[in-house]
């Protein structure tokens, strides 16, 4: 088998485990000099392939490639970038295949999406369809968990995991306060699509420490009055209430409750977050004092309180797409199997990216209870064990001690540039 | 010595580590019975000693108690009550003395800031007052760290650790999406008054992993074309940028940023926060893709990461509260003295309540950096031992298994209702 070399990139919206997959590419690529050269990452995605930006990750030590593995973010920068369709964007295949053969890349490694798994999807079939000879494997990412074949998606169990003690933490906090003061606490959490977070909110409460807490799925058509019924149903019983909202929550002609009109002070769109509008709407018609939060962000960041199952199996991930694409499987993806719920066990499976590329797993319907607020109990058997396990990152000065990599180009062989 | 019961109570915003210095108490109270009987926790503050609500904290085990020190929020409820003057309202401090008459109440022990410094105060003066013995400690809390004398107040070292590392990871996850994406990342924080929690955010950039962070205090009113002309040039260097945005920030009239005007689709005003407002504005001005989060609750109750040094300084407060009082000191507060930065050593120390109460600890002008967006080294030598060190909870299923207390009811002997 002659040696070649493999490129890695990161695609899409960035997740806390993400960089455990590229960990589990690199040491496993490295484990087999004599079918793989160097890795070279591609600066931002596919674009980095482009434009022939590509990371020598062979400069970096053994401790900062582990390194990644506790580290959120996308270390070699992603981006928002889909390639097109090979009748209309002949050029963008002709260059790519211009700069592996450049950089003698056999090898292709897609971290990402559905949209990412449609870009791979498109590169695996560059032998066919332009006679260039690799081999590509997507590597499974999205705190979305919409990705289908696989039970569960990389970098959804560790936001779960931040959501459900968030909201727990928040639920014990109103509870103190609710005598004389706040009553109500919403929080907004990522899911445009689908209620996949949202529903990891309602892990916080358990049969041991029961919480109330109240559920927007985007699943689910915003009602004014049930909503303001089970809200006050719940104040009246417990004394206080949270209420977990998803950023994609829309009212019954389709519309997100989210998306106002409004204008601020400075003249503005004001693309306010829902999380406000629902706090409001319950202290106008209920009476009740209130907190809102908005997680953004800091919910596919938090490494600090990571799943060590989301973790593992980011890592797991990423050495199974080598271990494929060295057996000779071209156009897959490594999926995580689950082989039981309690006590949890998981193993590594593989689906073909044409059954993975541009298809989104909803959430089952039985996963949301009758009433539209809340989690069923076959909800919580499939949730409970991707938050299970904390992999805390090591500290320094108080901080995590995150690792930045050096991300040093490789020289360009090719003239002129490519423009995106 | 006659052995007599005490009261505790928890007064104000709640925090991660305000139950940690109840577990300092009661242990440190159960450690002296030939002292002081039981103590009596109000429920929801000085409400309960008004309406004569006492929770038995005698029958909880001793492991509740000791995980009360890992256990966020006011574990018997809180208030935001503030005792009025003797003389306009001398029948709140009869009841108090009839309640604590009838329950054999000696020791007095309230847990809160500024405001319940002065009704801790105000008990302690019965004695001179009213004529009834008491001994009454004021154990410091509070996340705005604005009490004066104590060096920092319990609470503000794990929102300020909560922050910091917050900033740190979606600075990671922002620089990651900043070429095809994201550029921008706003996070708004507690502080109304003071910057201290704002401050905090920029220790998320350090010397050996700088990051591009512009601060909004509450201190430095705010210049729309200083602050943009500062985040275009932080975004120009690095790529992106991380605003950390105090909710209390205000224009050069005196008026909160936050406080538009706005109603929502439903007609209710929009008390919308100030991070959607800045967001907003660089996206028109600077053409920014942005995100924006807001912590709200999530930074005063995040027990998960919580500073060591804060739960540490939180428990030691509760039992310096005890063995002051039981040496006979009335109406003192323990603080905590700084010995060294670095290494970080502190003591405790002990101020007087009529020099507490009421006062308010501004952040030093030296501590905001000349073009008022960051900290001085002042302010990093400061708050970094304050972050310093991890302390995380017992875990089960995936969650931080946080207690809560059976807070039996102690009988009530006094007939009628305290109306407050």
């Amino acid at each position: 088998m002659t040696v070649k070399n493999a490129f890695y990139a990161q695609s899409g919206g960035v997740t806390s485990v993400i960089n455990a997959s590229a960990c589990g590419v690199i040491e496993t690529a490295r484990s087999h000099p004599e079918k793989i050269g160097k890795v070279y990452a591609g600066r931002n995605g596919i674009i980095g392939a482009l434009q022939e930006d590509l990371i020598d990750t062979s400069l970096e030590s053994a401790a900062s490639i582990s390194a990644l593995k506790h580290t959120p973010s996308g270390a070699f920068g992603s981006c928002r970038y889909k390639l097109k369709g090979l009748d209309t964007h002949r050029a963008q295949y002709e260059r790519l295949i211009e700069v592996f053969m450049a950089h003698d890349i056999g090898y292709f490694f897609y971290n990402g999406g559905g949209d990412s798994a449609d870009t791979c999807l498109k590169v695996s079939q560059l032998s066919s369809t332009l006679g260039y000879p690799i081999t590509a494997a997507h590597v499974p990412k999205t705190v979305d968990n919409d990705l289908p074949i696989t039970d569960c998606c990389p970098g959804f169990g560790s936001v779960a995991k931040y959501i459900a003690i968030s909201v727990k933490e928040a639920s014990f906090d109103v509870a103190s306060m609710a005598k004389t003061s706040t009553r109500l606490f919403v929080i907004e959490v990522m899911g445009r699509h689908a209620g996949w977070i949202a529903a990891a909110g309602g892990l916080a409460s358990t049969p041991d420490c029961e919480l109330p807490i109240v559920i927007l799925f985007p699943e689910i058509p915003f009602n004014e009055e049930k909503f303001l019924s089970k809200v006050d149903e719940k104040v009246k019983h417990h004394g206080y209430c949270s209420v977990v909202v998803s950023e994609g929550v829309q009212d019954s002609q389709g519309q997100f409750l989210s998306d106002q009109g409004l204008k601020d002070a400075f003249g503005h769109a004001q693309l306010g977050g829902v999380a406000p509008i629902i706090a409001n709407l319950c202290r106008e018609r209920l009476g009740h004092k209130y907190h809102w939060a908005v997680a953004d962000y800091l919910q596919r960041a938090a490494r600090h309180i990571a799943s060590k199952t989301d973790v593992d199996q980011a890592y797991a991930v990423g050495c199974a797409a080598v271990d494929l694409a060295l057996s000779g499987r071209n156009s897959v993806m490594p999926t995580i199997m689950r082989k039981s719920d309690d006590p949890y066990s998981w193993g590594i499976g593989v689906a073909e990216l044409k059954d993975v590329a541009n298809v989104e797993k909803k959430m089952p319907a039985n996963f949301i209870s009758e009433d539209g607020f809340g989690i069923t109990e076959a909800c919580r058997r499939y949730l409970q064990p991707l938050i299970g396990g904390e992999d805390y990152p090591p500290y320094r000065n108080g901080l995590p001690d995150y690792v930045r990599l050096r991300n040093v180009a490789v020289a360009k062989k090719l003239d002129g540039e490519f423009q995106i």
